[in-house]
C-alpha cells in the first residue's frame, strides 16, 4: 500500500468493454410487458423510441459488451475518473477504516450521467436519428444529454419538471448553452401534458409526467428517439465503467473494498459502481458487502413492492418488474431531485430480491450533515444525491471505530454540489426537515399497481 | 507525438518548488511605498497583515522556493491538473494549429485560486494566526480561501462586493458551506465601509472598497491577517505550479508551445501560466510568444498608465508601480467579475514594460461566442474570465489557418462556468453589450494618481 491520495489511471486504462450483470444472474431477468396489452414486449415495440444497438444491449446476456471507439474517444475528456483515499476525513472521523471514493464530479456535467449520455447519443446518431427527447428532474441528466447531443450534432429536447425548471434556472441555462431546447413539464406540447393540465392547470410536474411527454414526442416522430438517464438495463450497463475502473485503481492501491456504498434513485449510479463487484460475488470469486442508500422520503427499495409497474404517470412506457412505490406516487419536494423517482432499475431490484446486496434509507438532515463534514475534510462539496452515499460510508466508518476493525470502505461520489447551492442554503438556514413517508400513503399508492406478471 | 487527449501527471510530479521570476528579471523589481508616507516600505510595515514567510516570498530573489509538505499534500487533492489537447475544437476551427489547454477547473473551487489560497492559509496557520480576512468580487477567491481556511482550521471573513453578493447567492452559500462568514461590502463593520456608506448609502461596492475593509480588519487585530487572491508577488509565485506542470506535460506530449494565452485581472492566473515560460525566455533558453488578454471594458494593461498607485479605494494598501486605471476607477458591470480590477500585479506590469510579452483586449460578445463554441467541441463550459483566453487562442488558431502554419497554441482554462450561468443566460437572451471605456473617463481616473515614485 502507498500513501497516495488519488489513484489516476491512464487514458489507455479506460475499459474497452462494459460489464453486463445479466450474464452472471442465477436466473434470467424478468420479462418486460407491453403497456397496453400486458403481453411480453418485442424488440419491434421498442424500435419506435430506441435505436437497434440499445435494444440489443437491453436484452443481451453477453458478459462483456464492447465500448465503441468514438464513445471511448469522448470518455477520454474526463475518464478515467480519480479514485481518492479520504485520508483527512478518516482522521476527522477517528476511524481505523480506510475510506475511498470514486469521484464522478470531474465529468463536464459534474456527475456520472455522461457515462451513458455519450453512448446513447452515439448509437442514435449512427442509427440516423436527428433528435433526442428526454425528461429531467434536478437537471443532471438533461444537461448530460445536452452535452452528448452537442458532441454528436443531434438536436435535444428536454422536458424539465416544472418546479425544477423554476427553482433551477442555471441548470436550464447549462442545457441551453449546449444547444438544447428546455420545456417545462407538464406542457401543452403533448397529449399527456395537456391531459394533466386540463385536470390541474397549476400542476408542478413530476419525473413520471415528464417521461410520458418525452416518450410521446419520440413515438410520434420517425427521426426522434427517446433517451432515459437511469433504470434501464443499457443505462446500468454503460455506468459500469465506474466499478471497472475502481477495480484497476484498487490494484494500484494494493487494497480492496470490504463494503461498497452507493445511492439509488433509478439505480444507475449504484449499478455502475456495484454491478462489476456483485458479478464477482455471483461468480463466487469474492464476498464484498454492497449497500444501496436511498432517501427515507422516497423509500423505493426499503418500503416499495417488488412488482410489475409502469415507468411513467401516463402509462406509455412498458411495465417492468421492479421495486416501486406506484406510478401515481409523487414524492415530497426534498432536496435530492435525482432520487425522487417511484421506481427502480429492474436489474437492481432483481438483485435485491436475490439478496445480493443490502438496502437502507437515510433522512436528509443526516445526509447534509455528512456532506458538510466530508467537504470540510476533503474539500469537495458533494451533490445532495451523493451525500446519501457519504452518509452511508460514514455510518460504516463509525461502525468500524466502534468495533475496532480496519475495514476498507468504498463509495461513489457521483457528483459535485455546485448546482445545488439552494439546497445547502436552505440546510444552513434550518429550513430542511426530515420526512417519513406515512405507511398508509405508500399502501394507497401501491394499491393502484397493475395486476400483471 | 501521441494521439492523447489529456496529459495527466502522477502525484509525485507536482512541483516541489515554485518558480520566482524575480530571479530572472534584467532589473530589480520596483519598490513598494508606504501608503501614508510614500517612503519605501519595510517588512515590519507588512507584518501587521501578513505572516513572515509570505513577506519573505514577496521580496525574495531566489529562483526556486520550496513548496511546504502540507501544501503539496493538499495540492494532491486536484493537482497535477490535466493538460488537454483540443482535438475536437481544432477540427471545428479547421485550423492546422495544435491547441492545448491547461484545465484548472478541476480544483475544489472550480478555478486556479486554491493554488495560492492553500499556501496562504498554511503560512498564516504556522505563524499562529487564527483568522483571515479577505475580499471577493465574483466569489472565486472568497470560496477558495474559505476552502483553504477550512483545511487548516482557520476562521475566514470575506467582504463580498455587495452587488455580487446579491447577484451570486450561490457563491456565498459555497463559502458558508466551508464555514466562512460573508459580509456584503461596503459594510458598517469598518471605518472605510462606514465612510463610503455615509456618502452613498446605496453604494453597490467595488473590489477596491472591499480590499480596504479587509485590510482594516486585519490591521486592527493581532490574530487576524489579510489574504489577497491576486496582484502580489507571492500570489503570482504560488500560481507557477500551473506553468511548471505544463512544461512536464508538453514533454509527455512531445510538443512545445509557440504561443501562450492567459487572461489578466490582477494577473495571477497569467503569471502562473506564463512566468515559468517567460523566465526561460529571459534566460535566453527559448523565445515563446506570450499574450495577456484583458476585457476591453477594463483595459488595465492596454490603456492604463504604468505608475505608482494604491491597490484599494481607501488608500490603506501600499503603493506599487503597476499598470492602473486609477484606484477610483469603478469598472462597468460586465460579466467577468474576476477581471474587474483597476490595477495589475507589479511583476506582470514590469514584464510588459520590458516588452517580455504582448497585451491585447477583447469585448465580451466575442468571449462568450468563443466560449460557447469551445464548449460545444470540448464539452467544458468555461468561466467568463477563462473565455478571454479562449477568445485569444481562437484568434491565434484562425491566424494559423489564414497563414497556413501549424503552430502550437497553449492557453489557461482557469475555471469552469458552473457558477456563472446568469452570465450565459444574459448572453443567450441578447442582453450583453460590448462596452468601450471612453478615453476621457480613463484620463480622468488617471489624473488622480498619486505623485510619487
Amino acid at each position: 500500500m502507498t500513501d497516495q491520495v488519488k489513484y489516476v489511471l491512464d487514458e489507455k486504462d479506460i475499459p474497452e468493454t462494459w460489464y453486463n450483470v445479466i450474464a452472471d444472474l442465477p436466473e434470467p431477468p424478468h420479462g418486460v410487458l407491453h403497456p397496453a396489452t400486458g403481453k411480453p414486449i418485442t424488440p419491434d415495440d421498442l424500435a419506435t423510441i430506441f435505436p437497434p444497438a440499445l435494444i440489443e444491449q437491453e436484452v443481451s446476456d453477453q458478459r462483456e459488451i464492447e465500448i465503441p471507439g468514438p464513445v471511448r474517444e469522448l470518455y477520454r475528456q474526463w475518464r478515467p475518473s480519480p479514485l481518492f483515499r479520504a485520508r483527512r476525513w478518516e482522521k476527522a472521523l477517528n476511524t481505523p477504516a480506510r475510506i475511498y471514493y470514486k469521484y464522478e464530479g470531474v465529468s463536464p456535467a459534474g456527475s456520472h450521467k455522461p457515462n451513458t449520455a455519450i453512448p446513447q447519443a452515439y448509437y442514435n446518431k449512427t442509427a440516423g436519428i436527428k433528435k433526442l427527447a428526454t425528461e429531467t428532474g434536478a437537471g443532471q441528466w438533461g444537461s448530460s444529454l445536452a452535452i452528448a447531443c452537442s458532441a454528436f450534432d443531434l438536436e435535444c429536447l428536454v422536458f424539465m419538471v416544472k418546479v425544477s425548471s423554476e427553482q433551477k434556472p442555471y441548470r436550464k441555462a447549462l442545457m441551453q448553452s449546449f444547444g438544447a431546447e428546455v420545456v417545462p413539464s407538464p406542457s401543452a406540447r403533448t397529449q399527456s401534458g395537456r391531459d394533466i393540465l386540463a385536470k390541474d392547470p397549476d400542476c408542478t410536474g413530476s419525473l413520471g409526467i415528464a417521461i410520458s411527454e418525452a416518450v410521446e414526442v419520440a413515438a410520434a416522430s420517425a427521426d426522434t428517439n427517446y433517451a432515459l438517464g437511469s433504470v434501464l438495463n443499457h443505462v446500468c450497463l454503460h455506468q459500469t465503467v465506474i466499478g471497472l475502473e475502481c477495480m484497476k485503481q484498487f490494484e494500484m492501491a494494493g487494497d480492496s473494498p470490504d463494503v461498497i456504498c452507493a445511492c439509488t434513485g433509478g439505480g444507475s449510479n449504484f449499478a455502475g459502481m456495484a454491478f462489476p463487484y456483485l458479478g464477482r460475488n455471483l461468480r463466487g470469486e469474492s464476498n464484498t458487502r454492497v449497500v444501496a442508500v436511498e432517501p427515507a422520503a422516497c423509500p423505493t427499495l426499503t418500503k416499495g413492492a417488488f412488482a410489475y409497474d409502469y415507468g411513467d404517470t401516463a402509462h406509455l412506457t412498458p411495465m417492468v418488474k421492479m421495486h416501486t412505490l406506484g406510478s401515481s406516487f409523487i414524492p415530497p419536494g426534498f432536496h435530492s431531485g435525482g432520487l425522487r423517482y417511484h421506481g427502480m432499475g429492474p436489474l437492481v431490484s432483481q438483485l435485491l430480491d436475490l439478496q445480493a446486496f443490502e438496502a437502507t434509507s437515510v433522512h436528509q438532515l443526516e445526509i447534509f450533515e455528512s456532506g458538510v463534514e466530508f467537504a470540510k475534510a476533503e474539500l469537495i462539496l458533494p451533490a445532495p444525491e451523493a451525500n446519501h452515499a457519504v452518509a452511508a460510508a460514514r455510518r460504516e466508518a463509525i461502525r468500524c471505530r466502534e468495533e475496532g476493525v480496519g475495514q476498507t470502505i468504498l463509495f461513489n461520489l457521483c457528483g459535485h454540489g455546485h448546482f445545488d447551492m439552494q439546497a445547502y442554503t436552505d440546510y444552513f438556514a434550518g429550513k430542511l426537515k426530515d420526512y417519513e413517508y406515512p405507511a398508509e400513503e405508500i399502501a394507497m399508492a401501491l394499491s393502484g399497481l397493475p395486476s400483471v406478471g
